[in-house]
């Protein structure tokens, strides 16, 4: 049988990376990437007009020339036939929503438009719908407390209808030039199948869509203009993960130089994508992402209430289960800062002299303590908590300095606080009922520091994998593309073949898990003292540093 | 009336430093230092004998040859006329005590001792009298629980007997070779005056003597050798603080320079010594040193239980009134920690450029930020707590930081729990009925670092009185000389002319005040969680750390 391939492509933040996998065992033949040349518009828009605070757009433009480059050249570097690819999906940030004109163009494309900041790309982390995201959360408490719980207890100004309602109220005039509001990824699949066709699970997972209920009632009920939405600016069939969504265009394939009408599934959220790509499709097991901050995501047949979950979700992470998704709000970030701002002269001569990092250098020494050694335990809280406390005003906190106290002992400190953070998340999986053994590793930090990884491994006491660097989401859309195109019958069958785990395992040191064991005690009730109310000191002093702001 | 003069000699810890004041106001006429040659004996003897981890051993020559030097120095710098002196005293460190042998000679001076470690100057800071502390400790546990109580509920192992006791159980031969046992600065005093005198402040705050009480009687019951103690090895009257122990011998005039007769008090210790030194000699005021750790001292005519006091005597500080001493085990320590390990590189260099030091960068930048701004707050025990909770396993704490957090907003934390831990001394007086409005500052700090003293001022509410950046102990001994002499009545007296507070004042800051109200419960509050027992993470911390120490 001769070799089949598909091809994933992963939006990112800045720029978008091709891979071109076979379907037979995922191997990635080719690969490239291309940054979007506008980047992201925070300060102003490309003729000049300026934007607000806390804004953060994109140039739909740079999603077609990141796709007409990245493509053709995976496809070269992979050298397999044009013939061989079966299948071709995308992932894509969320909620990265956008408006399109009645001709089928984002509305940032007529010359008319091109001046109004609303009608670019609204990026996921563009965050000025505060006052739409209030009234979200005020709805969502009166009429669907189901669906708050459901999304960790909070909306956020990330979401879909914060930033479709902000133009309502902040550019009427556009909003009613408005034909179709939807996210780009599904934009981006639009152009591919030229069919109007939508991600069920993003509009589960950004639009508060559910299975058998829709998207709820309050919100065509609190904005008339939204009124039949889901006929007029919502339109389009809501396509499940790794259906098919429609048939690349003959327009596009010559274009990409693939072969016409091979499938497209629907567009995945980025980090969804990544959860069958390591491998994760059933119970026991979990994907843990160790960037800037974390990701741990699982999915279960049933239902389970978990503590502090960001989202619960019925087919918005694989189809016909459910997605938990959680997570730290820090990790990497944490120990940047500690290098960045608490690392003497002394050290950081010392790492330039021996041609290492500063990290490496920390790692270095911190490896060289037994656990425990240090005489100190920190809060993984320098960007609040978003996983079982669901605070963000809470704030670092570390204990136990002495004089004698050295840089490489708080790093270390630092390094262990995001163990016990993630097996605090663990934890809170298994006080629902939901138990696992096996941990499945992505990430950045996950191939730079086995310190952190083995200390992982030794404070959760579970058994993790290790995975290739290669672009997670990306394998993961490749996967979907696959499923479509009926290389394989389930996504589990096919992410069993094709997952990019790289065959390294850790395992829990027991001696060190029992030290960890008392560290962890110690973890669980400073977390429990500052984090559940007894002493809301962190939340006070935010408050206070907020008021006191400017005043020296 | 003709001027007349005194002469005060501050032994410290590494020099002796000898001042000639002007009775009628405490100008400093001259002044000079003697620096140790023998410094401290940690690792072994002058003749290359090794000593045990936890020995300082001092040398008495050292102390003879300082006089010699200083006091000449001092007088010839004054261009004072020899006759118009009219009294001289020392203050030193303690316990510092030290064998005599029968012909009046330290031990160590003769040669068949002098390779023997016992023979040597117990430095105040010798800590190896470990067993000894443990015994007297259960000693007076049982028989004296009151003695205990006036020294801070523990015994350390610098205390007079517990250095003695160790050289009856370490070398018992050398112990039957002991003639005398004093003070190092009792014995300075009797070169001086040729007769047999001790302090009785010292033997009071240091000896556990007690007027109308004696030696407690446990010492003698307990060791058999020490029975008539009194009579023989401590041999000597017992002179109050000011009275006149003697007077200089002939020799030693000549040798010094000065008339033969003079009047010399007996010596004090050299922290009680800057009590009168800084005009605090009746109630209302307390004396606050600012230092690598900080001292909190004050009279009182009647006896309070002052939590966590470290000493409260009777007549040990000033004459016939109530002295406490109280303080932090860190201050000045716990900033040059973070100067050493925790300032980066980017800091440090700008410091350079600007030819300032990392501690004038950090505080010209933390000065900038307003009351609270820094959203940080810290305990101040990086070295323990020796105040109100006397607990040395207690450790250092920061709550509160986030990945904008910058290294001068922690260099004002810690430096604000410094001001937090004083203000909780001051309030443990007043919660016993000891109220006060002034204090009094000294120590190196208090003239280097004014953003530290009006935030004592601010955090305390209380008047703040600088002082000159002179010797306060030396100035001190000038006083107690001045009284012995007959020059005033009383020490207060001779205190109110001859102080060196600088007339620089430091008033609280309404508006900043208010916020630290705010800022100090939540020190309180976390004070007392992690110190009063709720949650003894820090102790279980510093356990497990030694448990683990040399298991990486």
């Amino acid at each position: 049988m001769t070799d089949r391939f598909v091809i994933g492509i992963d939006y990112g933040t800045l720029s978008a990376r091709a891979v071109v996998c076979r379907t037979s065992d995922g191997a990635v033949m080719g690969e490239a990437e291309s940054v979007y040349p506008h980047a992201i518009l925070y300060d102003h828009l490309p003729d000049g007009t300026p934007l607000p605070p806390e804004w953060a757009l994109q140039h739909p433009q740079d999603y077609l020339d990141a796709l007409y480059t990245s493509v053709p050249a995976a496809m070269k570097q992979s050298g397999v036939p044009r013939d061989s690819v079966i299948g071709i999906a995308v992932d894509f940030t969320g909620s990265t929503p956008m408006p399109l004109a009645s001709d089928g163009q984002p509305l940032c494309f007529h010359a008319e438009y091109a001046g109004r900041p609303h009608a670019y790309v609204k990026l996921w982390k563009h965050h000025s719908a505060v006052r739409e995201a209030e009234e979200l959360n005020e709805l969502a408490r009166r009429y669907a407390p189901e669906l708050l719980a459901s999304m960790g207890g909070r909306i956020s100004t990330e979401v879909f209808f914060a930033k479709l309602i902000q133009v309502l109220h902040e550019d009427p005039e556009l909003f009613r030039a408005i034909d179709q509001w939807m996210e780009a990824g599904d934009w981006v699949t639009q152009q591919l199948t030229g069919e109007s066709t939508r991600s069920m699970a993003a509009a589960i997972n950004k639009g508060f869509y559910r299975i058998g209920i829709g998207y709820p009632a309050f919100i065509e009920e609190t904005y008339p203009e939204l009124r039949g939405m889901r006929n007029t600016i919502l339109r389009g069939e809501l396509c499940p993960i790794a259906s098919v969504a429609g048939h690349l265009t003959a327009q596009m394939a010559e274009r990409l130089g693939l072969p016409a009408g091979i499938v497209v599934p629907p567009m995945h959220l980025d980090a969804h994508a990544a959860v069958p790509a390591l491998g994760v499709t059933g119970p026991g097991h979990a994907l843990y992402t160790l960037g800037t901050s974390t990701g741990f995501m699982l999915v279960q047949p049933d239902f389970h209430a978990v503590e502090g979950a960001c989202s619960i979700t019925y087919s918005g992470m694989l189809p016909d289960c459910y997605g938990y998704a959680n997570g730290q709000a820090s990790a990497g970030d944490q120990l940047a800062w500690f290098v960045d701002h608490c690392v003497p002269a002394s050290v950081s001569d010392e790492a330039a002299r021996r041609g290492m990092s500063l990290h490496q250098l920390l790692t270095e020494r911190a490896a060289a303590l037994a656990p425990g050694q240090s005489g100190l335990i920190a809060l993984d809280w320098w960007n609040g908590n978003r996983s079982v406390l669901q605070n963000t005003g809470l704030s670092g906190l570390m204990v136990g300095m002495t004089l004698q106290t050295q840089p490489h002992e708080m790093y270390r400190a630092l390094l262990e606080s995001i163990a016990f953070g993630v097996r605090r998340i663990i934890e809170a999986h298994s006080a629902a009922g939901i138990e696992m053994d096996t941990v499945h590793l992505a990430g950045g930090i996950s191939y730079k520091n086995p310190l952190l990884v083995q200390t992982v491994s030794d404070v959760t006491g579970k058994r993790l994998l290790g995975s290739k660097r290669v672009s997670a989401p990306a394998v993961g859309a490749a996967i979907l593309a696959a499923v479509a195109a009926g290389a394989y019958k389930t996504i589990a069958e096919a992410a069993a073949h094709m997952n990019c785990l790289s065959g390294q395992e850790y395992h829990p040191n027991a001696a060190a898990s029992a030290v960890y064991d008392q560290l962890y005690a110690e973890y669980v009730r400073l977390h429990d003292y500052f984090g559940r109310g007894e002493n809301d000191v962190m939340l006070r002093l935010r408050r206070l540093a907020a008021e006191q702001s400017g005043k020296g």
